[in-house]
């Protein structure tokens, strides 16, 4: 068969076709998972655990689908309306009204195949050319943040962002904060945004630095986007006491993925009514209807309030108890060999190590080991949105690592991370 | 609460997440299915139908899937790459390669969350605004085209469209063909793109219409992008006796969807490397990863071929004989009371009835018939990218309804709509 000559393409189509962080993440995860990975240590992505008891319960709840009732051949069979099932739609409006008291029903909610597409959706619905012609963007307060909004632009600059103030807090222990003196919200800015738990430091900004945002969002009229993927009320993967919050100023996105279902790409919008509706009427351009099942699988656990047991009894438990275990395994194998921080683990399911003077960019350190089989995320991709001459040397120097695995990868990957940051800093001396 | 003030919407916002056909088509289709329906004579959705004997096939497969194995819980549980799960793309290649005979491999192939979204990312990735400016444009040979693909320009004018050819074939029946004579493949011009079988009208386009249109790609080096939601191998709801067929200058995407899984949202795409690759890192950064149960249902049923065999013994045949209802059902009750004409049915799940000099526009004869509790899809909606100046009358005179239901809400429907046209026609005679 004789070969085309390439096709040129759009420059949204070199945008979003091209190979991005992103992209190589998910390819190196999937391939990983696919394939089994017994000499992969995959410390790279963000595939939830296997929980024995939570997996049991996913396992009963589909044999229930099947068994009694028709609800698992409806998911594929049928299509839902593109805002999403309606029965689980009130059913999380009921659960979160008795829950947490947010004043909302069905017409505040609209599902989206996965929290990126939200996201993918939201951005583009409020940033980006305005129909005079003005340019807006999105306000990321603090970076490092969430890989998966870097190359989401179709055109232009989405974002601007900030360096956050580095607080050293222990003496292998660090926190980002909101340096609120360096914001400014200008007439350009759309919308603020922050994951929370932060995807990938673990940071959870404190309920302090929230309400100034959601003040600053408020005095400008503009939302506060809110990225709950790891949060309150479910998967609950939040290790310190803080408050979920709500209000019609805000929008927040949860997803089921981290509960252990990121194969059924469910992602759900909180919002004031004609943000949801809006967010409904992309997905029905964009994909025509969503994938059904993850609303099925969950809809009476919602309903039951099951899933708030579940998330607060055995998941954050579970994570909380792999988070102390990576940071103990660190603490032990990095000892003094090499100045390092890692950075205060309060949610989601990451490490985020810092090693100042690493004498090699981090995207270095991660070729090198994942020649030596062990795969973490260079901590470059997570610094986007700043200014194009900012030259901060820490952007090269951490990586994001998953505590996911089994102790042994876990134990066997940090040993290996040790050796080559160990290897790199020699390097550099003997040179 | 206090409300918020609205939030201004960005050019892409107002484009993607206003009221649009397919939005208002999938929220009547989505709730009258939900709600049971009834009352409701649903002839507007692309809902196929429940086939007794393939419905007990996913359902037997889904037993299985559950009890034999871990592929259910897999399914759920684990992130797949972005560009689909490796051995269902092998399987598929292989199926390819082994039935038709072409030259493919996974390399070819990437899965999209439903064919709708591979049309989203295709035809950006071609046409819209290029990195040095210029615009490109989809060339449609043919209208009416699908609705789905009508408001998914994210900036400008995404389609050139071209009237058809309209031949009566019958007393009653007449079918569209590309108007060769007009089409102009003029530089700006990203790529041709057709439905085959066409939804809405069930037209095939003849194996010589589709050289030529090969003919035409390949002297200009574009690609011809066939939507084969409907086409051969599977589902093969094509009445017709065309040839399919696939090459490196041409974009091929397949559905699960009218096997009878669109609650799954699996689409396919079938193309050069380059192609297939970006709709991949496309998937990545717009929706991280893809839904996996559909690609796991038919994985089984791919290598063994049987997907081939339910297609063509069960699944054709079916339709086949709905379509053939449906038409005597149109003959029987409009009779000689006005002037009627049944696009030819050749294929899809759809009839396309045309009422020469219908003095009310398909717009209100829709709402009219909405009131009567019958859902069609007026024929406004399918004629897109024509010129703004064209006053074609022909584009107010058609409906599109399904022939998927039941037999008796088929006859119902069919009769509320003779009454309907028969009264705007009365009405126009009196007045």
């Amino acid at each position: 068969m004789s070969k085309v000559s390439p096709w040129e393409f759009s420059e949204m189509g070199l945008r979003l076709g091209g190979v991005s962080g992103i992209s190589e993440l998910m390819d190196d995860l999937g391939h990983a998972l696919v394939t089994g990975g017994d000499r992969v240590k995959m410390l790279g992505g963000g595939q939830p655990a296997i929980i024995p008891s939570i997996d049991q319960r996913w396992r009963e709840r589909l044999e229930e689908m099947q068994k009694n009732s028709e609800e698992l051949i409806r998911a594929v069979s049928l299509y839902d309306p593109p805002r999403g099932n309606p029965e689980f739609l009130s059913a999380l409006a009921a659960l979160l009204r008795r829950e947490l008291g947010w004043q909302i029903s069905a017409e505040n909610l609209a599902i989206t195949a996965g929290g990126q597409t939200a996201f993918f959706f939201l951005f583009h619905l409020l940033a980006g050319v305005m129909p005079d012609g003005r340019q807006k963007k999105i306000l990321l307060p603090l970076v490092p943040e969430y890989i998966g909004y870097a190359n989401q632009s179709v055109r232009g600059d989405l974002f601007r962002a900030y360096r956050p103030r580095v607080e050293v807090t222990g003496p292998h222990e660090f926190k980002y904060r909101v340096d609120f003196d360096a914001l400014q919200i200008t007439e350009d800015i759309a919308a603020i945004c922050v994951s929370r738990p932060t995807n990938p430091t673990g940071n959870v900004l404190t309920d302090e630095e929230m309400t100034r945002l959601s003040m600053l969002a408020s005095t400008h009229n503009i939302p506060l986007i809110v990225d709950n993927a790891y949060g309150a009320p479910f998967p609950n993967i939040i290790f310190t006491d803080v408050q979920p919050v709500w209000n019609e100023q805000m929008i927040l996105t949860l997803s089921l993925s981290k509960l252990g279902l990121p194969g059924t790409r469910t992602g759900i919008v909180i919002a004031s009514p004609e943000i949801a509706a809006a967010v409904a009427n992309m997905s029905a351009i964009v994909g025509l209807a969503n994938p059904n099942l993850g609303q099925a699988i969950v809809k009476p656990m919602i309903e039951s309030g099951e899933i708030l047991r579940m998330s607060r009894e055995v998941i954050k438990p579970f994570y909380l108890e792999k988070s102390r275990f990576a940071i103990d395994c660190v603490l032990e194998t990095f000892g003094n060999r090499f100045e390092y921080y890692v950075h205060r683990s309060e949610g989601a399911l990451f490490l985020w190590l810092w090693f100042p003077g690493l004498p090699i960019t981090s995207k270095l350190l991660y070729e090198r080991l994942k020649k030596r089989g062990v795969l973490i995320i260079s901590g470059h991709y997570f610094f986007f949105g700043l200014d194009e001459g900012d030259d901060w040397k820490h952007r090269d120097e951490c990586l994001r690592m998953t505590f996911t695995m089994s102790e042994e990868v876990v134990r066997e990957g940090i040993k290996l991370i040790a050796e080559e940051v160990s290897f790199a800093m020699d390097e550099s001396k003997s040179a």
